[in-house]
C-alpha cells in the first residue's frame, strides 16, 4: 500500500497524564522516519481551531521522555463540539496540508474525533492517555501506572506518620467514576478500608470495619476516598466517622493533581512509546476511525465506534475480594 | 568528672518527624559506648507513666536511621500534666534506676521535662525534632529539611500538570502559627503567591498578584497557603478567588500528614545524629535542664528556661523580599 | 475437595527483588484465612535444612508491603542439591506438619523445588519472583517493574549531566543472560546505544552509531551496557570507544545491586499480591509441581516441568526496532 | 552609591551541580529587577571567548528552578588560561557592553575570574557550586546537598539487598580530594567502614574492622570508597578484601555521575537563591573580586584572593568520631 499521508497533526486533550510527552516523541519520530511531517496542535482542539500548530522535527521531542505534563498543552474544547468549530479545524489542517490526526486523551477525546473524521473524512487514530484507566480497548492507559506510584509513594509516608501515632487517616484520590486508582492503591499499601464509586458503602459497615481494625490489634488506620464515592469528600467522610468513634483524631490528606504530575512510570514509558510507534503504524496500513490499545502483552486495534458504546470498566472482583482477604 | 548516670530514657513526643529515628539510635549508641543503659518510653510521656520501658542495646536501634516515623511511638499525653502522673513516671523512673531522660519533641515536650526536671531532680535534655522549624535555640529542627523536601516535590508534581492547563492551584501546607514550611517552600517551587500565618494578605491583594502573573505571561499559578494563615483554608480561598475571576478553575491539594513522613534528608541524619550524640555527650558533662541545638555548623547549648520564653521564630524578612524579586 | 493441607511453609530463594515482601505477606494471609498456618524458612532452602523455620500470623506480616528485600532473607543452597540436605529439609517439614511448600525465586529455586517434590512428595508451587524477567510461563517477574524504574532514575539523573557537558556516558545495568532491563530501560531514557547479551555489536557498530548520534547534534550520548553483553564491561568498553574517539571523555557508572532494592512499584505489589493469593489458592484445589504467572491481566498455572524446559526469554524484537526508530 | 553596570553576564563553569539552574534564575531575576540586563554565557568561559552570548530575560528562566545540570551548559576551558582567550573574551564583553561577570563553579572558576579581573578590569563575583563541597568561604556550596541525598537513596536501596543477602558490598563515591561526601553518607547509611582520601586506612585495619562488625552480629556490611582514597578504586578493595577474607562475595556499585544529577533539594534550592541573589546585590554596592558564600545562616563575602589561597576543608574530626561510636 502506497503512503497516501502527507502530514499528520499530533494533539493531547483533556486531563493531562504522564507518559504524554513519550507518546508524543514516538507519534513525532515514528512519522519523521517514515516521510510524514508532523505539525503539534497546542492546547488540544483548540490548536486546531486557532491554527495554534508548531512544527515539529527530531530533535524538538528530544529530552522530553521523563518529563510529566505535556509540552502540547491540553484544554478542553468547548467550540470543536460545534459545527462551526470543527469547520474552523478543517479549514487549518487543509490549509497545511495535513491528512491525519493522532489524538492522545480519554473518552471525551474520542468522541470529538470520531465525528471530526465521519463529518471531514479526515483519518484521525486515538491513544488512550489518561490517568483513571477507565477506557475500552485497551488493558491500561497512559499514564495510569504514574499515577498509582504516585499515590501510593504519598500514602506510604502517611504510613509512617499514622504507625507513630495509632492515628486514622482519609486520603482523598482521584476517580470520579472510576474506583481503579482507589482500590488498586488500597491493595498497595494495605488499606484497611477503600470508598468506591462503584459499590456502596454506609457509614456504618465503615465504622464498623475500623473498629474490627483496632480489634485485630493494628497500628494504623488508613482509609482510601475515591472523589466519586457516595458517602461523601475525605473531610465529610472523617466527620462522620468522628461523630461516631470519638477518641479517634481523623486526618485529611486531598492528594488531588499532584496525582497527575511526576515523571512517567518504566511501564508507561513503554507504554507510551509503544502506543505512539503502532498508532502511526495503523495511519500507514490506512486505518483510521479506530484506537490503538494494550492487550497483555500485545498491541490490538479498536473501532472508536466500539470503544465508545461498550461499557468501559468493570471493578476487577477478584481484587475487591484479594483486598479483604489480604487487609485481615 | 565521674559518670553518675547508670541509665537514661529516650523517648519522642507530640507530632512525629523524620529523623527521629535517626536521633533515638544516636543516643542509644552513644550512651552504650559510655556503658550507660537505655530504655525507650514507648508513647512519649506516656510510657513513663505506664512503665512501658524497653530496653534498648546496639542491635535494637539497626536498620532504623532511614526510617520515618519513631519507632518509640509518640503521644501527646495529658496525665503527665498532673501531678498524680509526674508522680508516677518518676517512681517508674526510680523503679528502673533511670537518672536522666532525653527528650526529642517541640515546645510542649520541653515544657513537661522542664517541669518535670524541676519538682523531681531528674536530668533532662531536649532535642529539637518537629517539622515546623519553631523553636528558639536551633537553626533547624530534626525533620524541617525533609518535610520541605516533601512538600516541594510534590509541588513539582502539580506544576507538571499546571504548566500543561495554564490552571490556577492552591495548595495547603502544614504550619499552624509558623510559615517557615510555607515561605521556603513557595521560594523553592517558584509559587506565585504564599499565604502565612504571620503576614496578613486580604483576597483583594492575592487576586491581585495572580492578575499580574497571568498578565506578565506566566504559564501557571500556583498558590502556597499554609493553615493558619488568616484568609482560611485553600478550599476557602479558592472558591474567594473563583467568585472574583471566574476564568479560573482553581484545584486544591491538602498536603496534611503527607509532609511528617518519609525516609529523613541527608541534613536530617547528619542532624538526628550530631544532636543525639551531643545530648548524651551533655549528660556525661553534668548538664540539665538544657536543650542542644545547631547554630552554624556548630552545636550550641541552651537552658529551657530561655529556649521557652524566648520569641521562637521571626519570619525570615530577606526570603520574604528575595521571594518577591525571584518570582518577577 | 477437602483442604488437606494443615501447614505450608513460604521461603525465598536466589536472588532477592521487590515485592518478595508483599508476596510473603499475600501467601501467609491468604492461608490464614483458609485456615492453614504458615511457617517462614530463614534463608530460603538454608532455613528447610537447619530448620530455621518461624511461625507466621497475620500480624508477623504488616508493615512489610513497601519494604524492599525480603524479611525471609534468601540465600542460594548448596547443601539442597544432595540428597543429604533434601533428607534433612523433608525430616523437618514432617516435624513441623508442613504439607508443602510455597517458593518464591527464580529457575534455580523451582528447579530445587521440583526435584524436592518429585522425591519426597512434598506439594510445592512457585512464584516467579526475580528482577530479570527471564522465566517461561509469566509476562511479568516479580520485582522486574521496580528494577526498571530504578534504572530509568538513575539514567534520567545522569542525563542532567550528559546534557550540561555534551558528554559520554556508559551506564552498566543487571543482565548477565537476559536483555530486559537494559533493552527497556534505554527505550525508556531515549539511550543512544545499547549493549545485549542476545545480540552482538562490534565496538565498529558501537562508534559508528555514536559518532551519528553526534552528527545529529544529540546533545548528549549515553550507552547502556548490559553486563552479559559480548564485548565487556562498562569500563573496558569505554577504554575501547576513548580509544577510537580521542576527543570523547567518557565515563562510567556501575548500577549493580542498587537495582534490586527499594519499594517496590504499584505494578510489582499488586503482582505479588495477586500470585501470592493464587498460590494458596491453587495448593487449596489440589495443584502441586506447578507455578503460578501473568499472563495479560490474568493469572495462569504452569507445571514446573514446562517452565523449566521451554525456552526462557525471546528478546522482544518489536521494541528492538521501536528502538531504534524512536532514538534517531 | 550610582548603580553604573549596565549589563551583566553568568555563567556556570566546571563540573555541574543541582541547583546552578536555581542560581542562574536568581542571578537572571534579581538583576531584571534591577534594571540590568543580562547574558548568559554558553559552556563557561568558551561562551565569553566565542561570543556564545545569550540575552535572558525573565521568562527565559521559568520552569528551571527544579532542574538538575544547567541550562547555560558547562566545560573546562583550556583557551580561557591563555592571553589570547581571555583578550577574546573581553573584547565579546566590551562588545555586549557587559560590565561584569557572575561566575558560578568551584575553585577552578574562581582562579580564572580572579585573573580575568585583575588583568581586564572586569567587575566578577564567584558563586560557590560543585557537589564536592571544598571550598573556602562557605558551609556548604550549591549542589552538595542534592548529592549526599541522591547518594543516601542509593545506599538505602542497596542495603535491602544486604540486609536479605548477609553480604558485603562496596560503595564508590565521588571524591578525588574531599571525603565529605563519602563520611556524610557513611554516617546517613550507617555503613560499617569508609575509605576517605584524608585518612590512610590500611587494608588490614579494613578487613579487621569487617569482621568485627560480622562478629558484632551485624546483619550486612557496606563500605563506602571515596575515589580519591589511597587503597584503589572500590573494584580493587573489594579483590582485597576478598583475598583475605574468602567466605564474603563482595558486590560493587560505581554511582559516579548518577550523584552529579537530580532535582536540587530544597536545600539547594534557597542556598542557590540566596547566594544568586546576594552576588548581584553585591555588584550593586560596588564589590568585585569576591564571593558570596553561606555562613551558618548568613550570606559571607569572602575575597577570592583569600579564598583560593586558603586551605579549604578540614575533614570534620568531631563527624569522624561521632561516626565511629554511632556504627558500634
Amino acid at each position: 500500500m502506497t503512503n497516501l499521508i502527507k502530514n499528520i497533526a499530533v494533539l493531547t486533550s483533556g486531563g493531562d497524564a504522564p507518559g504524554m510527552n513519550a507518546c508524543i516523541r514516538a507519534v513525532v519520530r515514528t512519522a519523521i522516519f517514515n516521510n510524514i511531517g508532523v505539525y503539534g496542535a497546542i492546547q488540544g482542539y483548540e490548536g486546531l481551531i486557532n491554527n495554534n500548530l508548531k512544527k515539529l522535527d527530531s530533535r524538538s521531542v528530544s529530552g522530553i521522555i521523563h518529563l510529566g505534563g505535556t509540552i502540547l498543552k491540553t484544554a478542553r474544547s468547548l467550540e470543536f463540539k460545534t459545527d462551526e468549530g470543527m469547520q474552523k479545524a478543517y479549514n487549518n489542517l487543509k490549509a497545511n496540508e495535513i491528512d491525519a490526526l493522532v489524538v492522545i486523551g480519554g473518552d471525551g477525546t474520542f468522541k470529538g474525533a470520531k465525528e471530526f473524521s465521519e463529518k471531514f473524512g479526515i483519518k484521525v487514530i486515538g491513544i488512550p492517555g489518561t490517568i483513571d484507566n477507565d477506557l475500552y480497548g485497551t488493558d491500561f492507559t497512559i499514564g495510569y501506572d504514574t499515577a498509582l506510584n504516585t499515590t501510593i509513594e504519598a500514602i506510604d509516608k502517611i504510613r509512617d506518620t499514622a504507625d507513630s501515632h495509632d492515628r486514622l487517616f482519609f486520603i482523598e484520590v482521584m476517580g470520579r467514576d472510576s474506583g481503579c486508582i482507589a482500590l488498586r492503591s488500597a491493595i498497595c499499601t494495605g488499606a484497611e478500608a477503600v470508598l468506591l464509586p462503584e459499590r456502596d458503602t454506609t457509614i456504618e459497615e465503615l465504622v464498623q470495619e475500623l473498629v474490627a481494625g483496632s480489634a485485630a490489634k493494628k497500628n494504623s488506620r488508613i482509609v482510601i476516598v475515591a472523589e466519586g464515592n457516595k458517602l461523601g469528600s475525605a473531610y465529610e467522610v472523617s466527620k462522620m466517622v468522628k461523630y461516631r468513634v470519638q477518641n479517634y483524631d481523623p486526618k485529611v490528606t486531598v492528594l488531588g493533581h499532584l496525582q497527575r504530575g511526576g515523571s512517567p512510570s518504566a511501564f508507561d514509558r513503554i507504554l507510551a512509546g509503544r502506543l505512539g510507534f503502532s498508532a502511526v503504524n495503523e495511519l500507514l496500513k490506512g486505518s483510521t476511525n479506530c484506537m490503538v490499545g494494550l492487550s497483555g502483552n500485545n498491541i490490538i486495534v479498536t473501532q472508536l465506534n466500539e470503544a465508545l458504546t461498550q461499557h468501559t470498566f468493570k471493578l476487577e472482583n477478584d481484587l475487591m475480594e484479594m483486598k479483604e482477604i489480604l487487609s485481615i
